[in-house]
């Protein structure tokens, strides 16, 4: 990290910093500038915040990170892109994989009738919430175990493998038993209870980004999974929060070669979420894909107007169908293929 | 709701609007205007999203709510403001209350230092983390039990209250034995299993702001608690995650005003957090009193250049000792005390 | 309008507010619901905000627009795509139109060798700027008239039109002479003098949109124009501000769905100034030719890291000409070309 | 400044890296860390953007700034808070300045009313808007020239200095004859063609921060003026633009605190627009007091819901007066008087 001092720091304040940084293990390196003085401590900061509170000093003006504060997250840990592979699916590889199915599981005709159609059109993961995390505790909160099981049908009839979402760490193992990968959802990114009991299971997780999470807070969550002794993590960009309004979130498509330059992991987009209208859906996948997402989520459902959750973001099996056409003839321009 | 149908809307849609309003147990009711026809849904929409799910109907364009979507938390249902006794302290009474301590328990000796030195200047309430949610996997989480338990004696000691965080639900009982005020922090505003899990304590409840929740998701997740059975919650203002970077969050005080208007619940101001930095932290706290806050939340170490966590924003207790003879004034400017 | 009353509005709080709404030439309709009081506004409100005043009287709770404030700018009035030609390339029809150049004109032979490459490369219209707004008043401010002339001169030697930026009313003639399309920066988007000076030019006009600017906000701005009787205006997305620092922007491509369904005004993306670092540039180019989007303007610079302005952005004309073979693909796979 | 290498940098990187520090004229002084090399530049960066072009680099990481960038702007060089005189009130002084008047001037017996009544309730400066920037074209754009004269007329009539917005250069020379402070409003905070010219007037100008405008970017803008030759710059927080929707903008109190460490400029706060409610006015104005700021200004019109701009957020004469009076309170709790 770097160290600026005040304008008027004394030659005591320096020596005592310098004191300072040696205490905690790094070696203190003086650049006296014309108007400021800085110090940088050299040595592994990442993943540690010690020096931070050197900010606490009366003599003391900033401190300014150098480094990353993810390591096993970091291509310098790893260069070559992760693929993980679920159930003969490969995500983080050449394709571009499409998860896609219900908000919420309603019923087991619901699921298995999108299902079926998802797969047709050329799905190769089926999405489908049995625990929803509502803002409202009067809205609906889905089928639970229920539905669970109805995913499980459905991947029977379908061979869809399923992504699911588990809210909190005792619902982790029952969730694992019928889930292929475990969506951690956008609300708990910073739930790091949550976090490292999904690491202990060593299942594919899909750790959506908060809608006020940095890129880097992301990543070190995701760290948290890594660092838990689970390396197959996907990052899912489902949109942030600010000050538009003409969408529900702003998809925040920039994330996707922020991603790619800082880390190894494989990166899906949300445009369903990411958007909140089903009419923008389409346009936002299409450009996912161009942008170089290495997979996409996108929500069908075959009523929307009477889904029990998140019908304005859905598209009908039709139109979904027709958006798969459409994401080929991207994918193969970005010499990839869906 | 009022349900805004797009330009060229033809008579069979408004009827098929209309029929789908009442199917979904609202009376329609429509008014025809020059450029567009709105149908308002009459009934009570609060809590209840099904209305939401036209927009999925190609000739709506949007669905706007009426009223919003709490209710047990509402000045509807409760005029007069919710008094919560905690230990003989009583928050969103005539005193504003002050909360203090340091962000982590570190040690015996950090804690025991602390409460005296808070209890001394005025403090009513001791704060202090055992259970810590970090943003870095490799960053220091806490005594965990052992903080617990420090915090136990030092409220032995002292005869402060304590409020604590706790993080996960499995933890809720054993935080519950110690603590006189449970805290769900910023990152876990919508963990809703949590939320019903301190409802059953029926303990009070301080529940923070997430860095990007609006006041109405806000009012919602303390609906969870409320609707729990739980009618003790305490909202906690600690700064939404903006554009600049000056402030490591921008202390958001206008909810106060907005939050005394909506809510019948009380609320305190937490500038140490809201800021990040130990030099705004007078200023804030002056100024949340000011706008009416019934409480604030003020973090106060002994040696903040070697705290374990959030050094840079904590008050030495000499200054803080300083801060308690300012609000004081400011207290009673506004017709209060501190 | 819809206004909202407070509950507890009595028969003749209902009364004094019809009696307003008529006064201001709307004819109210009231609906009362279960728990609240809403009265429709009928008549044409676009462009009025005069019903907003309402929020004022004591008994009202909120004023909801239904209608898009703008008229001219919307699909409403204009069902079909404008398409506005310069010197014979048109922007708004199936071509995708690729503007490029360097951020600040600075030499003759930066000018002329940068506009010589993107011409090879595939560019249509050449961008540069003359007088440049800088943050710091300290920074390069542009060559100014100088820089118009080199700009000229550029055109005849490639033939490609110039899109360059005028800042202030005063300058509008001088920088029409020379420039084909003038552009109004993000930082001018709500300076409204200069948005009706440049109306009256009747030239295409390039606006982008502001850093904290809302699409509807956008539109409002180019209504100036429109209302001032210049049909031709182009919207650029350029990136707005967020609490993400990963990028020095964050490019806003849902907009470009956005604009398309609110309006029928060309949109183009600059991912140069969206993202604000070379490396993201291609990835998000392409995102937004996928997205939709008419055209792209891009940051070309011979010698990026001499660059006197924004040189982290700044493509070398190798990776551009690169860039336009991918954009050529992605054009392609959306049924358009460049 | 601190480059930052990529991990992997030669020799020959850090070489030439050194070159180009030392041809830009500042001096190099590299430290070689376990994982990166960082490059200190030495010498006076402020105002000066050169250095970040290195950016564009392929071997570097980052380019993080040490320095402030405003120089005049800064405490360094000048340590004690300016004072600015305006027919004997002084802004930045001892004395919390309140400011007061209509939104718009709409006519005479309006402006005169108002003015009456904010001098007996105790304000010291008119305010009222002549020209009115206005987001949609069709709205009311305010009197002009016959609005100054007005303001005038009410100057004499009570005694009070007065405080009025100019909007582009071609007006500034009207404006200062009439006005005593110069506004630029938040719309305008960049336009730095205006920034020039209300510098050559050497009058006090009132400089609202923009809406996405960092602070730092806002002293900046200072700077500008600064610059320019005229040391009158009064600096006005007035709300930034966050996803929060409750209030029109977020009101930035942490912006007092921070602006007295950077800056020896006066402060004052808007709490009329930082919200856009006049519900909350009056308990933001408290609080703004309360942190610290040097002055006030409130919108306040005889009868609010027949405003023609901005009624919403306008009080009441009489609520004003009493606000006048908790004003009084809260500046004494701080060591001022109003």
């Amino acid at each position: 990290m770097i160290i600026v001092l005040k304008s008027g720091a004394t030659d005591a304040d320096i020596a005592e910093v310098c004191r300072r940084i040696e205490a905690l293990g790094y070696a203190p390196h003086t650049i006296r500038g014309e108007l400021r003085t800085v110090i940088g401590a050299v040595g592994d900061e990442r993943g540690k915040d010690d020096l931070l509170s050197l900010q606490n000093l009366e003599c003391v003006e900033a401190v300014q990170r150098i480094l990353q504060p993810f390591k096993l997250a970091s291509r310098e840990i790893k260069g070559e892109p992760t693929r993980i592979r679920v159930d003969g699916v490969e995500i983080g590889g050449p394709r571009v994989v499409v998860m896609a199915g219900p908000c919420s599981v309603e019923s087991r005709d619901q699921v298995l009738e999108v299902a079926a159609k998802v797969k047709a059109a050329g799905a190769s993961i089926l999405r489908g919430g049995a625990f929803k995390p509502r803002t409202s505790p009067y809205a609906f909160q889905g089928l639970e175990e229920q539905g669970l099981k109805l995913l499980a049908e459905a991947k029977r009839e379908t061979g869809l493998p399923v992504v699911t979402e588990v809210m909190e760490p005792e619902k982790v193992a029952v969730v694992a038993e019928y889930a292929d990968i475990l969506q951690i959802g956008a609300r708990n990114v910073q739930n790091f209870s949550l976090l490292k009991r999904v690491a202990e299971t060593r299942k594919p997780v899909l750790l959506k980004r908060g809608m006020a999470t940095s890129i880097q807070e992301w990543l070190l969550s995701a760290e948290y999974i890594l660092a838990g002794g689970n390396p197959n993590v996907i990052l899912c960009e489902r949109g942030i929060r600010t000050f538009e309004t003409a969408t529900r979130f702003t998809l925040d498509l920039n994330a996707v070669p922020v991603i790619k330059k800082l880390t190894h992991l494989p990166v899906v987009v949300d445009p369903s979420h990411g958007t909140g209208h089903w009419e923008y859906v389409e346009a936002m996948a299409r450009a996912g894909v161009a942008a170089g997402a290495d997979g996409l989520i996108v929500e069908v459902h075959p009523r929307p107007a009477e889904a029990l959750s998140d019908g304005p973001q859905s598209l009908k099996p039709e139109r979904f169908a027709e958006l798969m056409q459409q994401l080929r003839r991207v994918a193969r321009a970005v010499d990839r293929d869906v």
